[in-house]
């Protein structure tokens, strides 16, 4: 395996920023950097609630996700241009909603829909685990303006993403080696370690459980590492 | 826990039954059953391959989702009729597609390309392992007539649910088992027991590393004795 | 004139099959067998009416069509993965419905909406006739349900195609036939042999009153046929 | 039954009036008014064929249709702010294009597609049958133009709605007549008489042979009389 | 500069021609003849406002435009045949609809929606502003069914094309003309020269505040005169 | 009229900020602030052309336009779900591509596409116009790369939005600004003040000759001013 960018560690997160408040409107927002990863994440708050979900007494938190054409190296079509949202997008978005539902009491939001909106300005690999890791803040802020005597979120959540190279696991891939993965691991933690959601690909030959067993292990240190960082911006 | 139907066991399949040239039409067709689950699997070859893969001597592997409206226990609406495809139809046959390439020599199809198109006649959960499962049996069918020297997929594939329902691991979930479980699994895996793709998701509350080593220790029995069934199905 | 499939004569049907209760879930389900055109057909009740339907004391029956991608000798592009139903399978869910609203009382119904669906499995000719003989079986046994003194259907229904080949009249055509038919013709009726919809197209050059009064008698004796066995296995 | 509209006969025509040249741009156009429908055909020529002729050696005809949202007593939603063209319109546009296929020789044709646009500007019933009879003109003088020995249309065609009313066949419907119609029939015919569709719809009650018999006599009489004016126009 | 069709002087209109009520069921209709453009301009009276106004107390005026496929020289796409309005359609009825909100009282027409069509036959340059001069009749016309004391339109409105070709400033441009045109321009006013709408667009090399000015001169009296006209068949 | 923000005077540009090689990977890449009207311009460069340009010797300058959901104060529709660019987007992506292709030589760029994104990240009024000055940055640096010996723009192109807010002409307008004018006005402008677009929209009352005069003294300033800047940033 070759070096990775700026001498990186197999097991070391790229620097992570997170900028709160980045835009003037939305309830919670936030910029957040995993190298040269950059998404911007907004939570805004609706009355009311999708009309499955009337007379149950539950709200919903639900995720869009988009891509700048030009966030990545070759400009991909606007997905606004024709033909919607592809495949991949939306298996993002429902990710991100998942995740972030898992750990909100929503009986605790009561008529209201939380639309998370996480946009990726710069592509470098792993934006649907920074995706989710903005957003987690965003909607924290968010909620907390409703000024409960509980905040709605059981704990915070966060994700990170996986792979092995060249036979070697490696955390935090950037997308040079995203690019070049044998197995491609997405996994979503809740604060204490539980597991949220787990997505492992073979995208060449397949894996064995040691490799897995390998990329949880690391998976659940970077995940403490990433929620150690949303409390300290988050001031909680 | 309650009872499973039929008296079957947390670590039992349902019972699984392989019909080979369902239709007359298709190079390779198939109905699967897992329980009350069935689904048609067909494969049909083509010449060329998808534009991007122009030149790279490489041929392509690609599969389709459908459910018939009234597959399942309450009317679905049909996708054709507007909107299209959903965000779950997407990932579950871009999963389909995914693990069907990862055990084929794409170089050894050339320009060609395998449609595999799964439709689900009856749904009781587990659709898309079955789907796998069913689809790998076509898909070896219309490429023993291509007649090439060595078959093009190094190894059958196979899927398996798995699930935990009240704290408690069960595998091959129907559906009202899966409507109410905690944690919702699916394991892909090659024959030997090597991964492809393993995918989990809490559903309420987050899951520990014991119940996924669980998990993964049933899985894994459970595809190698749909292999078993797969290679008895189809005389090789 | 070459020799019918079977030695079949011209004035004879394909061997036709009805299965009841062919899916778990539907109120009404058949899968309907004429020769090797096999149609799934389900009836689904729903409380409600179109809105352009609310307060005419009313009820609705209305069809969708579908045919599996590779129920046909080339596979056919997926409906749902872009551009939505195509003209001809619009024609053919327009004629379901409209044949299936004319044996029935709408205003029996009251305040219901009943949507049948035809998803063809194997397709060799002659699919939206067989639709319509076993739809109004799944529509019967669905109705049935609501356990009204006196059943909506004022009469079963049944369709039969018919065509010209090179010069002779021939009753329920394979596709074979079909696709060197020089006349095409779908005949609906109600028993006892009222008309509901007649549709004939010259596929070549025009056909003569002659020929049309042909196909109109083998139409009728064809229907009446289908009827008898409809009943049969209604058990009315 | 009441009146006709101007103390019409159950087998008079509305007054027709086909004006041609109507539009400066198109090889071929014609304003048609059989009474208070008004429809404009035009037709175009277009060097090559779809791409599933290429190298059959044969043209195509095709044809589109289409209405203003304000042709009718309530205005209609227009086709193109949404949802595309419904299945009335593709039912229509297809019956139009074969109707004209059916009397023209593709062969003849050559590498050339004619694309036959029926607009309907004011809208009393019987659309589809004045746009047939206009459009056969409009394609007349179209493939005039192309200066052939021979001319590509082995003859004209004609069409005219009847139906029956109050038990009564009518000859060329009117909107309120067509709107009470138990029966609805559309027959398109080749100059002698020869049958190129027939189309007939039961409202609200089955009809029998005897009135088939009568509206395929008077629809007979009807075309053979709009052929003749069509002749006229035409100066041929 | 070559000579304009006619004769024509550089600020000269083509001869306007509008007749009213040219279709049966609208509210207000009108053919609108400038030159060889002709557009037919229908006004709708629909109870209701857009959900958006739900409580404002003002009504509503839009537009939609479309071109009939065979107006123009060459063939366009039908826009409901796939793909949807384009854009420069959109920016079409969008201007139409503010210019005609720009002189209705909106609150003088209550709980009520006005949709104006506007379908161009023939188009031989400057159909937006025949469309707009057209629509304000019409709109008129179905406004004064209202029976209201005081008419809701403060005023006409008129519409003009200009542009600057081979260095001269020409009114009311044919096709030929706006195709080689160096500016093209559109001014929107209402009577007594209040401007509502300008769109000037430099289509090769930028224009001068000189022309800019000529322009504005010319398009003033374009519009007074056809206002007077307007008022003519209006008759008020 | 209260108070500007910032206690700016009426001919005063909010503080305009250019940063270059914003995005990594794009050919030319700007975020530019105008106030608090935030927008990313991309400019990505792709062999070929429009199949409509084949064979013309002249390259294509096109843009595309959107907007983050919460760039606004309320959440907008996101493009990509549903219903594709509405008519406001699709307006304004063709005035910036007209606007660049105004000052553009497209026979210089040979058979080269330029695709230029403009992304509105903070909106608060202005955004077409911020699009406009920050797209002359992107694409002057794109096209730079080409290492010509002539640079294919022959001047930059600066825009700047101006309005009527109570009976007073503005420079400039901030969205609080923007939603009170009674004129709304956009102008375009190549150095040296040659006018390329201007669009001037009466949005409650139609504005004057004087008003019209004064917006152009304004604009013209304006832009002066940000070609400076532009120039500046580009150290030509």
């Amino acid at each position: 395996m070759s070096e990775r960018e700026g001498a990186r560690g197999t097991n070391q997160l790229r620097p992570v920023r997170i900028t709160r408040d980045y835009l003037p409107h939305a309830e919670g927002s936030v910029l957040i950097e995993m190298g040269n990863t950059h998404v911007v994440c907004t939570a805004t708050l609706t009355n009311g609630t999708p009309r499955w979900l009337k007379g149950s007494g539950q709200g919903w938190v639900t995720a869009e996700y988009g891509m700048l054409p030009r966030s990545t190296s070759e400009r991909m079509r606007r997905e606004a241009t024709g033909g919607g949202q592809g495949g991949r997008t939306m298996e993002i978005q429902r990710l991100i909603g998942r995740s972030l539902r898992s750990v909100t009491d929503l009986y605790a939001l009561g008529d209201l829909t939380v639309t998370v909106d996480c946009d990726v300005i710069r592509a470098d690999g792993g934006t649907r685990c920074a995706s989710i890791n903005g957003a987690a803040v965003a909607l924290y802020d968010a909620l907390r303006r409703l000024g409960l005597k509980r905040h709605p979120m059981r704990s915070l959540v966060g994700a990170i993403s996986l792979g092995v190279v060249g036979g070697v696991v490696l955390m935090d891939l950037d997308y040079r080696e995203d690019s070049s993965a044998e197995t491609d691991m997405n996994i979503v933690m809740a604060e204490g370690g539980g597991l949220i959601e787990i997505q492992g690909t073979a995208e060449q030959r397949p894996f064995t459980r040691e490799q897995l067993d390998r990329m949880l292990d690391l998976g659940t240190a970077a995940v403490a590492k990433i929620n150690e960082l949303q409390h300290k911006v988050l001031e909680v």
